[in-house]
Order: structure tokens, then sequence, then C-alpha cells
């Protein structure tokens, strides 16, 4: 059983569900929205991305022999359950907003329309992924934003949470307009540039740091960027003017140094010093260390002479804010909108889309949420991505997602695009037709449910 | 190629530093070790989890035909360097804290012994399962401590980082004492206990909410928990009273109530009161919703009365504190003890035993780090695991790590056991012979490094 392909890594109520909607002929049409229902405190907006991922899930979604096998002999199930779920594919309809797409509270960024055992079985995976990738493609958008022309290159993968979080942070980011990753698998897989020459130990396991630094220029004399920290940064630094006559005589250019700890833009300066005092005015100096788009606002604001920077826990983790208010609710079932109602997690029922509107100069204006036939101006941000179980078109290639993204980015307005908590937060409208569904759905609930005691158990 | 096993999900400079070593002909003995600098602030020590994943890895590891075809294409590897990785295999010795074991800063959890190439290729995935693991186990006990002789349930695999986060989520927090989870795939995997039963969607999906409940213990009489917070709590109760009778006349007992929002505690009170009154008294209650160990001590210390708690996204993102300062250090190459000095992040050098000492009261009193051959009093915490790139003895089963871990948190003196920083921190002794090989290899350093200029390029 592949964790990562598996119908089994899913919540428990979905499959107990599955089999009391099988038990009763549940099999109409649901449909269900994902959503985030508010932004982190320190967050204006996000950027939508997983979605490649989701569609791929959707697409492959099947049960093995093993994995029947496990869920017949749990003792959880029936029997004729497990036989249905050998047939059980993903047949339904998708509509999303394209990866790299800004997004804000409320909107649908993906909606889902099938029968309800497959709508709902997918549930947890499908959230799974796109709060992630969103998750992170929110996060690394700030840094892009704080440091514009800057090299920004994923450092995580070994404090990402498992495997797929280290892979698809890698991703993410680079769609959000980060230059890369260290971690080599996203350049197989998705084609992410990488970034990367030596740690400390490679330094330490020399008996002298130039030696290090001659051995390594030697294997990979155009990929040189020494690391120049692991005893004393500033001496480091003169050792590599001092190796740089012999380096230049061999073809080989010092391409930067990498500077992982300390007082960084103390250290920037005086090394850019050094470098420049011999002439080495090319070589590029790249910053890491628990590094985040804060840190990095500070030392570019501090004038550090940093032409690049590694970001790694803090981006792969989202750390200072690991998730987002992510849902993925059901709006309507058999042809009837849908509400919840539980305090705080009320939900906006029914088919929604969303409209935008830019300002004359190009930026954002505001959203208007409203329901799916509700014809309105702006710009339609759900797009058809997935009918009867199969994609509508071939996915953009990542770079192409990429370029969205940055094109998306260009229209925050200023406050959107601060760091901090802007005291106006994009205006998000619910339009009148939206509202009226839910009072009026509201009021037939007041007026009363069924009696229920008057339910027969076994009809 | 599969991001859980290939040897690509890491980072690209391990490759490059690989292939400087194979260049060189450097592959004397390196010693690594994995340990945690400092404890996020809000934590006063840690489980150590993942081991077992870690080990699982490391017998695993070679390149494929893919990865070695795209290695050799991708223009950054030589061919006789891509040809040497086809043989490369982990064959070292490693040493580790059983899982399970309390664990503090400094402190060695594990121990690599290899050649340096193999030493090195395996830093960043080791670190990610390790350090994935470890931070999950050590967020889920302090739930485990504020509320013994509760159900405690992982709820989190939709917002987990990811597939592989979501399932070792499960088994991290069942380790430290939940109960069991949510996610389907930690049962065949892992044996971790499965509970859950029904989402709101499913009560939508009615057009009425006891004509649902009434669907639901039909098909699963010995598994009814009904979720009463869709529409308004107390009137679900009092539905679920009125289907008593019926319910028990079909020789099905109401298991539980979930309640997922709102004034938890105020809910549970009036919850109770109903069921009490209609001779319920054995149906618990279960709670959840954005719930963490800071919400659960808060509901148990107003009285609440709740049997149970899913607790979701705050235990498998660890979200006051996703992250741990977790490395994975050189601490001697070819038989010299090696120390990094960076500003910070200086390491204590050369092989390291950690032992523990006790109270007479059996409660945790202090532990001392020293080198390998200073042989100490209290117990010796790391034991070898693996040798040879095999394991020296079968694992011990889930339950048994479980029953270590609930051993380990009785020794927890109470001022460590609060939720909140603790001002006398656990004492962590580093023995003199340690201090004194560190100051040692400082003025070896200081009286002078080789003249570099002096090196030869390319000799």
């Amino acid at each position: 059983m592949n964790p990562l392909t598996s119908p089994l890594l899913t919540d428990l109520y979905q499959l107990t569900m599955l089999q009391a909607y099988f038990a009763h002929g549940m099999r109409e049409t649901a449909v269900f929205e994902f959503f985030v229902r508010t932004l982190p405190s320190r967050r204006n907006f996000m950027l939508a991305a997983g979605l490649e991922q989701a569609l791929d899930f959707l697409e492959q979604l099947r049960f093995d022999q093993d994995e029947l096998a496990w869920l017949e002999q749990s003792g959880l199930f029936r029997k004729d359950f497990v036989e249905h779920l050998r047939g059980l594919r993903f047949t339904g309809d998708v509509c999303a907003m394209p990866e790299g797409t800004l997004v804000f509270p409320q909107e649908p960024i993906l909606r889902v329309v099938a029968p309800i055992p497959q709508a709902q079985l997918i549930e947890s995976r499908l959230i799974n992924l796109v709060h992630f990738e969103t998750t992170v493609a929110s996060k690394a958008a700030r840094s892009v934003l704080v440091a514009p022309g800057k090299l920004l290159v994923d450092f995580g993968l070994r404090r990402a949470h498992g495997a797929e979080a280290g892979l698809l942070a890698a991703r993410a980011s680079y769609i959000a307009g980060f230059s890369g990753t260290a971690t080599v698998l996203a350049a197989p897989l998705f084609r992410v540039p990488l970034f990367g020459t030596m740690a400390h130990s490679f330094v330490q396991a020399h008996d002298d740091e130039a030696a290090a630094f001659l051995d390594f220029a030697k294997v990979f004399p155009g990929n040189t960027v020494f690391l120049i920290d692991t005893y004393d940064t500033e001496s480091a630094a003169r050792k590599i003017v001092a190796l740089a006559p012999q380096l230049q005589q061999a073809g080989i250019a010092i391409k930067g140094v990498r500077l992982d700890s300390g007082d960084l833009a103390t250290h920037a300066r005086n090394v850019r010093r050094i470098l420049d005092d011999a002439g080495l005015t090319r070589t590029t100096i790249f910053a890491s260390g628990n590094l985040d788009e804060y840190r990095v606002r500070e030392l570019l604001a501090a004038g550090a002479p940093i032409d690049g920077f590694g970001i790694g826990t803090s981006l792969v983790t989202a750390s200072d804010a690991p998730f987002l208010d992510a849902v993925y609710k059901l709006q309507e079932y058999a042809g009837k909108p849908r509400r919840k109602r539980s305090p705080g997690k009320a939900t906006w029922p029914g088919r929604k889309r969303v409209y935008r509107h830019y300002r004359d100069d190009g930026l954002l204006d505001h959203d208007v949420i409203t329901l799916e036939d509700d014809r309105q101006p702006g710009m339609a941000l759900l797009q058809p991505v997935m009918r009867g179980g199969r994609r509508l078109q071939a996915s953009p290639g990542l770079d192409e997602v990429r370029a969205h993204a940055k094109r998306e980015l260009a229209t925050l307005p200023r406050h959107l695009r601060e760091l901090d908590s802007s005291a106006a937060p994009y205006r998000v409208e619910i339009a009148p037709v939206l509202r009226d569904l839910a009072a009026k759905l509201d009021q037939q609930s007041a007026s009363g449910q069924h009696d229920s005691s008057a339910a027969a158990l076994f009809v």
C-alpha cells in the first residue's frame, strides 16, 4: 500500500459514511467546495497551489487487491460493500482556480460535483494536498515580494514534515517565484531548478579549510560556491582571496560564497569588502541559516550586500502559520442546496462562482462570490478542469504556472503586499442572491425539520 | 521514482559533496550525530520517534536505474561517479535512543558511523524522518499529560503536510499515548487503532437530521457515535433521546455523541444533562474542533463532562512549534574528532554517550553527555541498533514502544510536565572530558591551520 496513492489514506469516517450511503442507496449528485474560512493573522492573501496533485489523485483513485483484502479482514465493513469498492472510480466533474491564482477567504478554490460516495471519499486527501501546497505557496510569495531580484532557494527538505512535504514544498515555492530548490527529486519530477554545493561536514572532513575549497573547486569548476562560516567567516574569505589566482589560472571562477551563521549583515559587508578589494567583484554572497521573510526584509533594509537567500524550515513548515483553516464542504445534494449552521463554521450554500474586479491601474479592487447561475461582470476565477473523472486539458507546465503567479502577485495593491496583517483586508463580497439563499434555508429549517420521532428505524 | 524511498530525496549538496569525496578518494569513517540544539519555547522535553522509519530507509538505500539515468543526463555529475553510485549501499553502524525515550537538547538521539559518502548522503532524509516524528510525538505527549484517562484520537490527516506526515503523525501520536487515529492507512501499516463515524456532510445529505442518525445506526449498530452540531447541538441531543427507545429495541446502544463547534464546555454540560435525564448515562461525549493541549486542559479544568478528544491540525503540524532545531553533525572523521565553531551553532566533538540519573523516587534527576570511552554511572541511553547496514534485532512492536513511552513520561517531574516552559529546565551536564576535548580542538585551530596558499590546486 503506497501512502502517496492509497485510497486508505483517508479518515475512517469517510469509509463508514460510504458504507451507510451504499446500504441506503444514496448516490445522488453531491457538490462539495474547498475553501479557506479565514486567513491566519499574518497573511493578506493566499496563492492557490496543489491542483495538479489533486487531479492526479482523482484520476488514479482505486482500491487495489491488498487494500480490499485488508478492508474485508478488518471486520469493520460488510463484504458486499468492500466488493462494491472494487469498482469505485472517480467519475465526477471539477472546477478550480488555476494554480498560482490569488485567493481570499470563503472563495471556493475547487469544486467537486460527483455521486456522493465518490465526492465524500476523496475529502481527506484532497484537502491534504491542496491545503499544504497552498500554505507553502502563500508563505513563499511573501519572501518573493520582499526580495525582488534576489535569488531565493528552498532549503527546507530536512525539516519538512516528511517526504511528500519536502518535495511539494519545492514545487509550491517555485510556483510562488522562488528560483529553485536544493531538493534533488524536484528536478526529475517537476523540473524545478537545483541549487547547492557544500555543507559544513565537507569542510570539517578536511584537515584544512582551504584544502576543502580546492578539492571542491577541482571537481566542480563551474559551480564553486564556498561555505565560509565553519570556523571564522572573514578569515575563510581571506583564504578564498589567497586561492583566487591559482583558481583563475585553472579557469575556475569563484561563483559565490555562502554565509550560514552569525550576524549576517555584518559578515556580508566584511566579506564583500574582502572580495572586492581582491577584485572578486563578481563573486556573489549567498546567505542562509534560520531565515524567513521577516529576516530577509531586515537584512535588505540594513543594506546588507547579499545576492541570494536559502530559506528552509520557516518556508516548508510555514512556521508562523503552519496551517490554513481549509475545509471541503457539502453545498448541495440531490439538487438541493445545503447549509451547515454550526456556530462559527456556517457555510454559504449552493454552487458558487467568484468574480474578480480590477482597478483602472490593473491592481485588485474586490471579489464577488455568488451562485453559479448569477452571471456577473468581472473575471470568473473558477475554470472547468475535469469532466467525468478525466482532465479536460493537459496540465500547464510549471513555468507557465509560475508566470501566472508572477502576474497575479503584480496585481496586489501595496497594503496587501506587506508582511504584517493589513488593517484593510481585501474586500470579498457575498452577492445578494447568495445571502438570500442562505436566509431561505435557515428559515425553512426553523419552520421545522421533520418530526424525527416519526421516522421508522428498520423500514 | 518513489519519493518515499528514492535516494534523490536529498539535498543537491549531498550529491556534489559525494562526487568530491569520490574524486579525491575520501572514504574514511565518519561519525555523525543527530541531535536537537535547543528546545522551542513551549517545550520542556522531547520524545524520540522515527527510528524505525530511519532504519528502513538505511536498509533500503539504493539508486535504481531511472535515478541513475536521470543523474547522468542531468549534466551535473560525472559518468564514473554515477556508475559508482549504482553499487552504493549503507553499510554503517547506528546507535540510537529507543523510540519513546525522553530526550533533551544536545543529546545525540542517533549516531551513524560509516564511510563518509554513505554517512553524508543520508543526512537530509534521516533528519526529515526523525525530526518529524519526534516533533509530533513530543507535541502529542503534552495532550496525554493533561488528559489522563481520556480517549485521545488523532484527527489531523487532512491538514498534515502531505501523505507521509499524515501517516507518520498517526504513528508518532500513538507512541506518545494517543488512543488511536482516524487515518485508516495507519491500521494496516502500523496497527494503530482506528476511530471515526460520521461527518457533517452525512447529516447534511439527509433532509432530516434524525433520519441521518437512524441511517447510520442501522449500518453500524456497534459503532454509533452521532455528530450532533450540524444545526443545533442541544436539539440534536434531544432527537437522539427521542430515537433511543427504538434503537434500544433494535439492540443498538448509543455509544456516544460528538461535539465539534461552539462553546464545548457548555454544550457538553447541556448534552450530558439531556442524555442523563433520559437514562443514557453510558453514552459518552467526544469533543473536537480546533483543539490542542491548551484547550483540552482548559475544558477539563472547567469540569466539562467530556470523555474524549479528537485533536487534529494542532497535533500533526505541531502548530505552536512546527519544527525542532534538529541537526546531524560530523563529530569525527578518519579517527579525529571534529568541531564546527560557527557562532551559535558550535558542536561538541567526538562520539558521545548519554547517561541518565534518577532520583530516589524514580523521577528524572539529570543527564550527562560524555565521550564514548568515558564510562560513567547512570543509565546509558544510546543502544546499538544497526551494524554493517543491518538491524541488530527485530524492531519492537509499536505497542511495546508505546509502553516504553508511557514509562518514560511517568518519570517526568512535575515542573517538566507543565505545558508552559519551566523556569528550571532539565539539567543536562557536559562532562569535563568533553569540554576538554572541545577546548583542545579550539586551541589547535587557533595555533594555526595549515597555510592555505601553499596548497596546490591540481596535484
